[in-house]
This record gives C-alpha cells, sequence and structure tokens, in this order.
C-alpha cells in the first residue's frame, strides 16, 4: 500500500557524495514521502555549486513535498563547516547522529525505512570513535543479534554468510550453528521483507565445485550438508551445496530467489558485475528497514556533478517496494 | 593465416556427450581442417542413435573434408564396447591414448591445436590409473613446468593463480614465487597465443577490498603489491591488486585484457554467469595450444541429442583464433 511514513535518507559523510545524491533527488517528482536526514547549510551550499534549484524546507511529520524542486530535511547540524572532499573528523559525530535519528525513528515508527548514504569508516574511527561499519552500528542500536548483509539488484539478490574477514579466516568461520543462524535471518526476511511466502534459497559451497564429494575440502559434508538438510525437514527450500560457478548461470538462478554465498568474494563479483550502478546493499534481521548504497564517499567526486546516482535511486526504490510490504502500523 | 594443419578433437569418455558433441559439428560447413580423435564404431552407433546422418572419413595427412555431412577420425580403438551414459573402467586407457595422440601430435607438428571434449576422472582413477585432469596430464606430458587455467569467453578472460583447492588452503598458497610464476605465463601467453603486444593485466586481491590496507588481510601488501611492482618495472602493466567486486564491473573490465583472479570462486562465477554456454577453458603455459569445454561428460544426456555443442563450438572457435596467429610451420 502506498507510504504514509517518510523514507528518511542519510546524507552520510558530509564532504562526499552524499549531499550531491541526495540533491539529486529534487530532480524528479517522487510518489513517496521523502526526508533527508542532513546539515541544512550544507545541503544549500552543495546546490549552489552544483547548480541546481531545490526549495529546500524543513520537514514536519505529514510533509508532503513530492514535486520535483522540492526536497525536505530534518536538520542535523554538522560541527565544523563543510569543504567538499575534505574529511573533517570533528564532523564524524554528525555522521553518527545522522545514524541514530535514523535509526531510532524507524524503530519509534515516525520513518518507514532508513537509506544510506556513504560514510567513511576511516574518518569516523581517527575521531576516537571506534567504528566498523552501518551494519555493526545498526545491529547493535536496534538490538539485532544476527545482522545479515545481502545486495540485490534486478534479478539476483546475494546474501553472506561471512563478510568482512581476511580469506584466511573464512573457512574456520562456517560454523554449524552460524551458518543456521545467517539462513534462518535470510530466510525470515525473504518472507517479511520480500513477501515471498515460502522462498526458495540456492546456498553455495565453501571449496570450489562444493568440495567435490570431498575431494576438494570437507566443509561441505561435514557442516553444509547436513544442516540443509534439517532444516529442509522444516519445509525450508534449500537448494545446495553447490558449486559456485554453475550456480550463477542463468538456469540455475531462476529456480531461486536468493542465493545465499559463503563469503565476500564468492557472491559479489557475479551480483556487482550483473548490476553495477543499481546494486543495492541491504541489511537483513534488523527490526527496522535498512537499504545502501554500494559505493563510497568518492571524495573526489563531491560537489563536481559528477556523482551517479543510480545505486542510491536503487536504494530508495528498494526501501519503498519493502516498506509497502509491511503492515501499517496503526497510529 | 588460414590453418594448413588440422584442429584434433579428443572425443573424451566414449559413454558421455563427447561424441554427440563431435558429430554435431557435422551440421555445418567448416573453414578449417577438423580431425576426430576416437573410436569409429562408437561414433557410426552414436549418429545412428542420434539420426544424424555423417559420412566418416578416415583421416589422411592433408584430408580437406570441410562440408556439411563429413567428418574426418583417427581411429583410436576402445577396448570394450560402449553403452551411452554406461561409464566402464576398462576404457579408461582409450581415453587416455587420445590425449597422448592428440598432445603428441600438436607437439610433433601433425595438429595446429587440441581440443577437449569431457572426461570422468572418477572412473580413469577407478580404472587404477592416477588421473587429476587433462590440464595436469597434458602438462607432464609436454614437460611444462607451469601450467595456467584459463576461462574465456566473449569479452572476458579470466586466469587463476590457484585452480583446485580446499578454500582453507588458498592463502598459504599464494606465494611470491607461485604468483611470478603464473603472471609470467600469462603475461606471454596473452602475447604469443593472443597475439597481443602488450597485455594489460587486472589483478585481483586475496582478500575482500583487497585487504582494505590491511585491515581485511595482509597478503596484498606483503606478496602480491610488491611483486606486481617489481614487475610493473619490467614494462609489464598490471593494475591490482584491486578488490574483486569492482574489479569485474564493465568499466575496469575494459582497462584489461585478462584478469587474474587468486582463486577459483572468485574468477570463475562471473565468467559462467556472463558467458555460459559459451565459456572456453584453456591452458596457458604449455608448448601446444589446448582448449576445452567448460563442462563435464553429462551422461545421462549422451545419446539422447540434448547435448548443447555451444561451448565444444567456442572452444574449437579459440583454438582455430590462437592457431591462426602462430606463425607457419615449415613443412
Amino acid at each position: 500500500m502506498p507510504l504514509s511514513r517518510p523514507i528518511a535518507l542519510s546524507c552520510g559523510e558530509p564532504a562526499g557524495i552524499g549531499p550531491d545524491l541526495a540533491l539529486s533527488l529534487a530532480q524528479q517528482d517522487r510518489d513517496y514521502p521523502l526526508v533527508l536526514l542532513g546539515d541544512r547549510s550544507v545541503l544549500a551550499e552543495r546546490a549552489d555549486a552544483l547548480g541546481l534549484t531545490v526549495q529546500l524546507h524543513a520537514w514536519e511529520d505529514g510533509d508532503t513535498a513530492r514535486e520535483a524542486g522540492h526536497l525536505s530535511f530534518l536538520h542535523i547540524p554538522v560541527h565544523s563547516p563543510v569543504r567538499a572532499g575534505h574529511l573533517d573528523p570533528v564532523n564524524a559525530a554528525h555522521v553518527i547522529r545522522l545514524l541514530e535519528i535514523g535509526c531510532d525513528g524507524c524503530l519509534g515508527g515516525r520513518f518507514a525505512a532508513l537509506v544510506t548514504a556513504p560514510l567513511h569508516k576511516g574518518v569516523i574511527n581517527e575521531a576516537g570513535r571506534s567504528f566498523s561499519g552501518h551494519t555493526e552500528f545498526l545491529a547493535e542500536r536496534s538490538g539485532a543479534a544476527q545482522p545479515v548483509m545481502m545486495l540485490a539488484c534486478p534479478g539476483l539478490r546475494v546474501a553472506l554468510a561471512t563478510t568482512h574477514l581476511p580469506l584466511r579466516q573464512v573457512a574456520d568461520a562456517i560454523s554449524p550453528k552460524g551458518l543456521e543462524s545467517v539462513i534462518r535471518v535470510l530466510h525470515a526476511d525473504l518472507r517479511r521483507l520480500f513477501a515471498i511466502d515460502n522462498p526458495r534459497i540456492l546456498v553455495c559451497g565453501l571449496n570450489p565445485h562444493a568440495g567435490e564429494g570431498g575431494h576438494l575440502g570437507h566443509e561441505e559434508g561435514e557442516i553444509i550438508a547436513p544442516l540443509l538438510e534439517r532444516l529442509r525437514r522444516e519445509g525450508m527450500q534449500l537448494n545446495g551445496p553447490l558449486p559456485a560457478d554453475t550456480l550463477f548461470t542463468p538456469k540455475v538462478l531462476e529456480q531461486g530467489d536468493a542465493v545465499l554465498a559463503m563469503f565476500h568474494d564468492q557472491g559479489l563479483p557475479v551480483l556487482k558485475h550483473k548490476g553495477f550502478g543499481k546494486a543495492v546493499n541491504l541489511t537483513l534481521g534488523l527490526p527496522i528497514i535498512r537499504t545502501s548504497v554500494d559505493h563510497g564517499t568518492a571524495l573526489d567526486l563531491a560537489g563536481s556533478g559528477r556523482a551517479d546516482a543510480g545505486s542510491l535511486q536503487a536504494a530508495i526504490g528498494l526501501a519503498v517496494e519493502l516498506a509497502e510490504n509491511q503492515p501499517e502500523i496503526p497510529s
């Protein structure tokens, strides 16, 4: 059903392309309510730098500014003036505050979903704040035990059993308990978020050729296959462990609603090859809907007008779609 | 220049789809000389089973049968009658003999290239013969120290630094010496086989985000980057180590002639996604030209008429292209 609550867009690192991308949304009419989480002056100055004519409105709940040329914002001030392309650790607290307000607004029912523009981990850590990424931050703040990273593009969804681990640590990180937890989150959120009643999941093996019957590794036989067998008895549709290089071929992909890859570089090269510019990063297992662009802050492009808003548009489009799949909260 | 010597096609496992695929080549005229390495009766019987009208000619050097409806063969007898779909260890020696004759014919200048239809490793090992694959067999027989596996499809070539290793062994298998050897073979064969004067190679990192400056692994900083830097000083065009999930996007790919992936499931899922049905397996570092289909024996399809010859046609097409790039041997 049409959204009554807005999509909240965190503008992310103010010196990066986040404000540029957010402002680019004013170029078209929108059929959903949107609120930018960011600093008023940063947005106004960046619009000037880009030569965009945008009327910025202070957000009020119930706001309906959706015509091209208009955007609503919630003013969350920076702590030091921003120069496009120049990181400043003093503003790390601002970036964190965007996420806190976005997350809390979703938890409290004020926002329908949170979409995040890129931030810069390095400068946040430099500011003395331990920060390993959006996903971990939002999981902790929303009390989620098992966030699962998914990348999606038209025609393909890939979730990861392990994410940002050195390759030599991957095999030991595949445990029956951890993998079960990831599969349960993936299965539940394909139902809850994507409204797929009985989702079909294609599960990669860990090793080449999914271990080739034990000749190329034992994790399939010892961990993955027995777990899938057990979960199938609960009625889950799990196909695997499959060799990754046959799984990602069209005939196999059409038999699944999502792929579970065992590690980052097994699943994401295909996804980004297929969907580059339209790939969306999505966190499953949270009590809120959160999507994100699949790229970084691109400091060298900030204020240049050359940033490509394709991934942000896709991230918002997916957030709207998932939010529309949710039952309306009585107001 | 046009080939004077033939492409030799090993029909591989006689109970699999190799003979089917070989016979399907009779459906069109060919602009290159071709000799099937296989058993005369197997080919004749399979043609009957498939309802194909093919005139089979015993090969003689200088043979020019290239019209549709005609194929030339070198009779290499099976040791036991063949039933499509039924493996028989007694015929393992036949399968090996096809490779020996194919390899030796290329080494001796009788054949221009060897193309291999699939064989079945299991049944060869069952016959008491230690056999780990075409690549290793041909490398040993031709005295090649460093075979390198490459998969190619229209628009993408991916070579592998490591191939059929359990994932947990991959990180330790990336050594400066081994990687240097692979890069030298890849570079030399992009020149020799593909006739690319100064090839540009895109090199993947081992870890997610190519180690993200050491946060996600150290092999990039300790092994890969210093090696690439050293080889660049010799004039090689090596770009990397790059994150695999950005490397395989169109903008980056167009800056390279080939990709070097660090391991099987980092490089092949994209290649097979992009090129399925048209992907060719190619062995670099041999003194002969050898290409292969990218699929297995498909025992259940043998004799059914449902085997797809796309990969074999692509393998032959590439073998012809590479052979035409070679200087003519004076006869």
